[in-house]
């Protein structure tokens, strides 16, 4: 089992990122560990003053952690694609954050807006593949501003990054009670990426004899999420079609106040990173109105990842409970007031 | 105005195909228009009888027509990507289908998996383009089955390519009470893709000051179908994007037995073709059980194409009354009961 102390960087970020982290921070302090911190003050503001979206010293440093927790990065200031490609990608690339834990669940309690949905047909894992695909940055253009432009994108697949999502994916499904593994692609048009991932998930297969395995196109995928959600339990997909989709999974769970996401490098080779899947929202920044529970639950991810279940539990439960009891009072509460109550119920 | 007869290329291809197909003639041939129609029997069968999915010489055949009516293709038993890339696509490509449109409507009396919603909260046209992107065919794999292996897919996206589907975009949002573009793309991670066509818009924008123009990454555009699709009037998007979020759109409005589109060639140098956006449902073909509603919405758009707005418009009037008469009672229908019921009413 690990040390009771975890060395944590921290990276508040843009608009409400700084708010909902406090509140994180203030469950995760409430937990009874020693948490030694470090504040990295990257995003919209350090980026206006230095430009540079995430020095090449500072992320040597960040290393030197067990994890980092991230709030949301991005300003209408910064031009679109520089902080989510110079800091966001870039963390999640260079420290080799090639599992995207995304878990999409209707907690009881929570409103869908889908009409008729009990709170157990919607109970998914995703696993999105982080570090290659469509995000590799691989493409460019020519012939810029003229009637001539060329832009392409290159999405770059590797047998080594295909097999070690999916292998992950089938180990977290061999966990669950379903069993069931549904491979999400495009494999009829995508056919040379499609083929690698369809390929090595029949591979792996052959290792999980106890695994349903499925497969269905990322397009269907979206209509099944609304009308069919209980088809699914462990979902593997790219790194695009795994940002699309658990997207439309927060909607479809009640929102993306709830949506936690795990970036992890589970060779331990580097920190994984935990954030909520939501972004700045400089709207509502500083207002005390973003919901604090997204990065609650990546906190109970981040001490999942590093061992402490107990504690993990603990958060989970915390907010399982608290969104039963405030059902339907959702607005009447601030961020900090719903970090208090969080904090409050995994010490009680 | 046209002459009043259509030469018509259909295809029927697989599964349920044939059969929509046959109720979508049979409106077709109510509205008292001459229709010279050749059919092709394209498909599975076709292709495992002959090795080809579509011959240059069948190809060159078609191109003789005003329009093109289609079913849907594919099947199990042919290898995923055969008959969408060696068919379809290749149609949509050969022909220079760089629209694909795709409306994405709530009609008054179908039961939509969204809870609270009103058939005017959901009324959009997703202008696809359908020419290039992702769907160019361009990548390849490298060492195919070692631990080595790379597969790449290149999304091409031209100046030329872009510009004409956003300027279609622009022009039918021209026409439209709302007067909203939205450019769904991904712009902060597909930096160059996504560059070329927030710059082409912003262009475009320009010969168009009364359009209100939006912008809205793919993943939460995803969440915004379905938690506030009222946000969308036109949305122009690229090929990929648009292949996932009208099979969405379909759900949210309705589910797929209703989801109609063009692939059209507005430059009429080469005929258009007209689908239902579902697939050959190979599980549910020759029972009868098919809504052929889909198919006749798209025998309505290509009518519409051809100038044919008066019959056209009869044909989306007899949907939407059928549709409020038959409320709860779809199941009670045969594919060939629905087509009847659904002449009759073009005929009266
Ligand atoms: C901000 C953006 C780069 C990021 C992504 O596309 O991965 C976000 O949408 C996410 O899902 O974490
Ligand atoms: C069958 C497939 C190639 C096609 C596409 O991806 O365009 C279909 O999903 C569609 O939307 O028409």
């Amino acid at each position: 089992m690990a040390s009771r102390s975890i060395r944590l960087a921290v990276v508040p970020g843009d608009g409400i990122g700084p708010e909902v982290v406090a509140e994180g921070l203030k469950v995760l302090d409430a937990l009874g560990l020693t948490i030694e911190q470090t504040v990295y003050e990257l995003g919209a503001t350090y980026w206006h003053k230095t430009g540079e979206a995430l020095p090449d010293a500072t992320l040597e440093e960040i290393r030197g952690h067990d994890a980092i927790l991230l709030g949301a990065v991005g300003d209408p200031s910064v031009p679109s694609g520089v902080l989510e490609r110079g800091l966001l990608l870039k963390l999640r690339f260079e420290l080799d954050h090639y599992i995207n834990l995304r878990p999409v669940r209707l907690y009881p309690g929570v409103a869908t807006p889908l009409a008729g949905v009990r709170s157990e047909d919607i109970d998914m894992m995703v696993v999105r593949e982080g570090t290659e695909g469509p995000y590799a940055g691989a493409g460019g253009v020519l012939r810029r501003g003229t009637p001539q432009e060329i832009a392409t994108q290159e999405s770059v697949n590797t047998a080594f990054g295909v097999e070690r999502t999916v292998r992950y994916a089938f180990e977290l499904a061999a966990r669950r009670p379903r069993k069931k593994l549904t491979l999400v692609h495009k494999n009829n048009v995508l056919v040379y990426a499609g083929d690698l991932w369809s390929r090595t998930v029949d591979a792996v297969a052959q290792e999980f004899p106890d695994i349903e395995v499925d497969y269905c196109h990322v397009d269907a995928a979206t209509m099944f999420f609304v009308s069919q959600p209980q088809r699914f339990d462990v979902i593997v997909t790219d790194n695009l079609f795994g940002d699309i989709i658990t997207d439309l999974g927060a909607a479809v769970a009640g929102g993306i106040g709830l949506a936690a996401s795990g970036n992890l490098n589970p060779s331990g080779s580097a920190p994984s990173m935990f954030e909520p899947v939501h972004g700045s929202a400089p709207d509502i920044a500083g207002q005390g109105k973003a919901d604090p529970t997204a990065t609650v639950l990546s906190v109970g991810l981040l001490l999942d990842h590093l061992g402490f279940t107990t504690e993990a539990r603990r958060v989970e439960q915390a907010v399982a409970d608290d969104i039963i009891e405030r059902q339907g009072a959702w607005a009447a509460r601030s961020t900090q007031e719903a970090g208090d109550d969080l904090a409050e119920r995994v010490t009680g």
